[in-house]
């Protein structure tokens, strides 16, 4: 990139440098900071820093957050005896936006992936078994339905069971709006296992 | 985003204003950056102050440049009779990657779109007029190969032939490595006529 000055060449890298952004995207997303006017430069600048020195862990859900406990963990509105347990945010996010859920979250940061050198100890869930108190009745395991996320479910159902609170994994099943004819035969047949009466 | 904090939320916001970055995008990005090492989120933080602030207009070829005039225009072992005028800054690192090119380039910052709003006097047109002195023997026209950049072309040849100096564009065809199947009929008819003998 030496038919670019330093600077450009090393705001290009930066960008290079996040998830799923290749070279050409870096350039684009490089030239258009540039053509910005310096303000809003400034303020996506400024969005990165304070947003890395102000956000922490919750130190009950261990989401991500502004204000330790979280808005939702503090919430005297939702359930505190079911707790759904998610990998990350996002995922918690997708929950939420659902409307659906009035308990409390656990995000994991992660799953279990021996593969990646990821085990138990390397997400959140001796976390999770310390909220385990007499309050909670239901762990719902929302981890994502690939081979990770399913191991850890189980991993997660193993240690929880002894304890005496109920564990629920969520349904797999056809998506909604999606059409039988593309959705893989696992899906197929899990959906088919989980009939259930109408 | 309410379900994030105000930092994350906005921290997202700034991500999914950039070119090319959905709101899903946006929140990737966005919990990447919170997971790096903070030396990482400031070096990206600075290298968008510091670029914005460093970096200007060479004032002779109007590309962005740490230095004014810019690497290309200040080298002597450039040709100055030679101009390669081009939309941006990244079209410019395109042809000097061929290594193929030894003249000088105008960049003119976008081209002619009245769909756009965006007139003659909107790019860097008269900039490169006024560069045509005795030396310049030809002018490039490497404008992209596309409605706007068509017409930005034939645009700055009627402009500059009556200034006696040699205007060429560069060629259309088959792209080399391509599959005569997959490519339109346009580009092949314009490779049929622009035709050279072996």
């Amino acid at each position: 990139m030496n038919v670019y000055g330093e600077h450009i060449a090393k705001l290009i890298e930066e960008f290079s440098r996040l998830p799923g952004i290749g070279a050409k995207s870096a350039g684009r997303l490089a030239f258009h900071v540039l053509n910005m006017p310096e303000e809003r430069a400034e303020s996506l600048a400024n969005a990165i820093i304070s947003a890395k020195q102000n956000v922490k862990y919750c130190s009950i859900c261990q989401n991500l957050t502004d204000s330790d406990p979280c808005a939702i963990c503090e919430s005297v509105k939702r359930d505190s005896s079911i707790i759904m347990v998610v990998e990350d945010p996002r995922n918690m996010a997708a929950y939420e936006k659902t409307k659906e859920f009035k308990g409390l979250y656990h995000i994991l940061h992660g799953a279990i992936s021996p593969m990646n050198g990821i085990g138990p100890n390397d997400i959140r869930i001796k976390e999770l078994i310390s909220r385990l108190n007499d309050d909670v009745l239901e762990v719902i395991l929302a981890t994502n339905p690939n081979v990770e996320g399913e191991a850890t479910a189980m991993y997660i159902s193993k240690l929880i069971k002894p304890l005496n609170v109920k564990v629920t994994r969520i349904a797999h099943g056809v998506p909604v709006g999606g059409d039988l004819e593309y959705i893989d035969e696992v899906t197929l047949s899990r959906a088919l296992s989980g009939r259930q009466e109408m």
